[in-house]
């Protein structure tokens, strides 16, 4: 099982609009608006990593509103 | 009583702009124009940190020239 | 529910160290070695916030080998 | 008058006991433990900047447990 | 004599013109377009720091392709 | 021989097309999409520093995409 | 194929001792000292990521001098 | 001519100390004690960048009191 996680600063007040679209998407366990340096983080979950990298490549980071994104792939997954 | 304090990158030269907008909204206790890596910080007070919240998503990072911003919630309030 | 990312900075060889002490730790509901700019994150949740900051000020912030924490709270817990 | 607000990473652990130290200080008008990437907030006040800046450098940065710290001089005091 | 050192993020691409541009300031002892995390550095010179404040704040911060910067503040001017 | 890593935040989305024009072009031995708080790395040699460093400012820096950027330079090429 | 690029802060002073260690490791297809925000950089490359992640965490960040890793996984190695 | 400016982070409480020690050394044309999100800032000057590089690798980055540099080099000197 392969588990990432996306820290995503946001164009400013689009973290609502954000979070609801990440919602919908494939792999992904979890997302909160946050405080702190960030703004939402995502958690994505499959059972191969490639797989989610492309997604968040071609998919995720295609998304409206999302300035820049920090990735950390879980080792311990 | 609940405090935060927001740390504001704005859009280049926007900010004595960004300074009087926030300095007529509610639960704002100060704020101020600085030197530094951030261009303006605000205060915000409250009875509960819930409506600051709120407050700072639907309303704050709504404003115009805001571009980044950094959240610490005061836990000594 | 309140739910809190804790970003954690462990001091550089101390990552398994860290990571096996957080494991054991209450209000803990994952916690994992990750790549990228920090080394590991962990979730609390707990029914209040204020359960969750006191702990990670006086339990998970005294533990051995954390050299710099970022905490993201939740606003969609 | 002048007016610095002084962003505090401290020593892991280390948070209760420079917030402590700081409210002892000349010239603080607030400190707060804070989540997010700085650990302590402190307010500095005084006739004129160039007094804040002396303490600082000379009284506070010298207190046990601060790791790094950030200023941010107010341009509208 | 105060001196302030401004450290410039710019638009990709526009350092010359942001370069010239500040070449021709008032209170300007010198700039350099640099590697790094920064794209161009300028030290401002004059005899009191609030009319550098204002200068960088009315002025250079509203120069073209100026997209973020962090000012630092000789203590031992 | 000078050797240069160029560290590239993309515009969101546009990891791809920065990739595929960075390969195009002199100089660079080898691009990258990565994971982590950076989107794309390239490497740059050539016989002299100030070459690559020209091709970065006049070139590289004004490809489509291309947010932000650090520069790295090789002291042991 | 698998690539990591390792960027790292040694304790000051340290730059040359980490270069040597870090040469002499396995999977490592350059080293090299750099300036910038960061002392270090490193490449490594095996036919498979856990193998690097394993040995980064296990062996490399164990080395005497690291202070602080960041890691960037090539999606297009 | 080369010119490299080297934006420093002390250990807390000795930018006095780091300030002093840099005065004295070759190649350098002024230094400063900053506001900021640094503490000490150091300009370099001399006929070959190689030169300052090898100074500020093996002797600089070697003084007491420096946690963390960052090296600016000036494409523009």
């Amino acid at each position: 099982m392969a588990r990432v996680y996306l820290l995503i600063k946001t164009e400013s007040g689009m973290e609502e609009k954000v979070y609801q679209a990440l919602k919908g998407l494939d792999y992904v366990s979890r997302v909160d608006i946050v405080t702190g340096p960030y703004d939402v983080i995502a958690i994505f979950e499959a059972d191969s990593l490639s797989k989610i990298e492309d997604y968040i490549l071609n998919k995720v980071r295609k998304s409206e509103g999302i300035r820049e994104t920090t990735t950390l792939i879980a080792l311990t997954a």
